[in-house]
């Protein structure tokens, strides 16, 4: 394929995405408030078909379209309320904005996530699993906001670290720990946020299915990321590492020192979605011999050949964990076997209806703390 | 006046208030990227007279103000990129938006707070004083979500709880709390996020100018907190004291078995900004035992009348603190001398330059947590 063919299908896609799709005039009348609406607003809802239905009062605006996997048509009432519905949704979080005039805005209606670089709006479609992330009257950890000085970008810094219930209850017992991160173009609140970090191991932990671990959750948007000082890339190189010289310089050891946590590769673990599955990838195979539980979410891989380059990475090693959406391609079964096969523990873990999306993590986060740290 | 002149004043009221301001074209230009920005993002700016300049890409829009304390006329270039500049505005930190062909969106350059019932915008203007709210290298709190069950809502509720940096060294000690209330149409997060609670706490224990305390911060916006069972209001009963049915009977007992707390009254405080400080005063002479230190900012009263109304209130307050901006018309300070002139302990503060915003009430509580818990 020439280039110039490359380029013309690229600029169709590119239209097809800002195509208009008619207003889902099908849908099931059964609309209630999304989950994550704010207190007290009805707008958005969503169906039983996990349709969305948005409504925006906008008198002055001309267009106005909702951004979900596609952009809705909305049309407007006498009093200048637009109102739109669009298809059936995949179970699970979904990130979306509403265009008013061809300017990107978040629906007033929901509380704010930070995802695709943004601010914005979530939605909820409830899906039949979503129990084991539900707040529940079990014993509640918390989630902890810690600031703590960085040397390697010469700034505070801050992350947050899930701690269990029964972390103040034991002042004299040590805990393991879980560096969790989120993906692209998303932040530190993430997996504590739209990812219900807390509620997934509170309910874990509650049914004994997870032993007591802390999470840390800090912030890897690595052209973000400013290295100062020694730490400071040299000129023109690659700056996609400095989220890891902050997390073994700084994070780790402010986490060693500030929590009750065991300081051996043996109860330590890292894992991510997406793009933080990358960092995992790579930082456990720059670091063969700190991570004891490696877990890739639709993102990062790791193969035989990688697992052999890096010494000391096979018998540090006790479980790599690698996992994807049904809609994603990423070979995760693949994968897995290929490490057994050179005689490293790994599990494939597929999340059945769910594409590259907050389900598959949330999913993904639930099966990986059952493994690790037993 | 008649209800009719006080109906043509309000309308001309709320015409001035949506008149556009032209761009401000007189602004020093020593524009720096605005404190709470995204990572990343240049825009919105502060110049050194507190004018703040905004852009925002919108090819498709034909009207874009800034809408910050007036509306502010933004200009298109040919690239579709709009705008415009304030005049000077107080330091301190001012929610805002832009007004996009007459709908309000959050300006997209900013980290995004919760205030006027949205998240939204957030732009700080550096003030001389504005050192006690940084985030400085000294033993760093933390601020901890913690969910829990209200028996009042029938539902998990969740609070932000702030804990001195010495809290988890100290497994044996006890310490005092301060219940810190947000204001009308703003959240649980106010405190802690726009009005950097942790960073004024850690770095008034650092210097040893206040003992540490833990402060919990909960959601009290009343129409919103729907009471069940035993504690639901007689049909037709006004619902603004349901914050104080949570707190009495939820928050206060969970934070007393949670965290470890002194229980009895000279170790227990209440205070809040605008709706928060009403409600400080609501319970508190409802609950006269109840609570040692009172802090009012910005809002509530407490009359000589209702304390002498209120049966032990004057045996149990050590403390009633009222404060204000100096653009405020309140009366702080004849409040806290007719308070004193009954024998109860009265401190009226006064923070220079600012109006009913949160650099009001960042100063209130750093003045506020001096004098408390000694």
């Amino acid at each position: 394929m020439s280039l110039m063919m490359l380029s013309a299908a690229s600029v169709q896609a590119q239209q097809q995405r800002n195509a208009t799709i008619p207003s889902n005039s099908q849908a099931k009348e059964d609309f209630q408030p999304n989950l994550t609406n704010q207190p007290g607003k009805q707008y958005p809802m969503v169906n039983s078909e996990g349709a969305v239905r948005v409504q925006l009062r906008a008198p002055g605006a001309t267009s106005v379209q909702i951004d979900l996997g596609g952009r809705y048509e909305m049309t407007k009432d006498e009093n200048g309320v637009w109102t739109g519905t669009t298809r059936p949704q995949d179970v699970g979080f979904h990130y979306y904005q509403i265009i008013v005039d061809g300017t990107a805005m978040p629906d007033p209606g929901t509380v704010s996530f930070f995802g695709a670089g943004r601010w914005g709006s979530g939605i909820e479609i409830p899906s039949a699993d979503m129990d084991f992330w539900q707040i529940k009257d079990v014993p509640q950890g918390s989630i902890v906001e810690k600031y703590y000085w960085s040397k390697a970008t010469e700034s505070m810094r801050h992350c947050y670290v899930y701690l269990p219930n029964e972390y103040d209850k034991n002042p004299n017992k040590k805990y393991p720990v879980l560096y969790l991160q989120h993906g692209n173009a998303e932040n530190e609140y993430g997996w504590a946020v739209q990812g219900h970090t807390g509620q997934i191991m509170d309910n874990l932990i509650a049914q004994k299915k997870a032993v007591p671990f802390i999470i840390v959750m800090d912030y890897g948007q690595g052209q973000n990321i400013h290295l100062k000082g020694q730490y400071a890339p040299a000129e023109g190189a690659a700056t996609n590492d400095a989220f890891q010289v902050v997390l073994m310089n700084d994070i780790i050891p402010m986490v060693e020192k500030e929590f009750r946590v065991y300081t051996d590769a043996a109860h330590r673990a890292m894992a991510g979605l997406s793009m933080g599955g990358g960092q995992t990838s790579r930082i456990a195979l720059a670091n063969p011999t700190k991570f004891a539980y490696i877990g890739m979410f639709s993102g990062g891989s790791m193969t035989p050949e990688a697992v052999q380059g890096a010494k000391g990475l096979k018998e540090t090693a006790k479980l790599v964990f690698m996992s994807q959406g049904s809609k994603e391609n990423r070979g995760v079964v693949e994968g897995a076997e290929a490490l057994n096969k050179i005689g490293v523990k790994a599990v494939s873990y597929i999340s059945e209806g769910t594409a590259h999306e907050w389900h598959t993590w949330r999913r993904s986060l639930y099966e990986f703390a059952q493994l690790i740290f037993k």
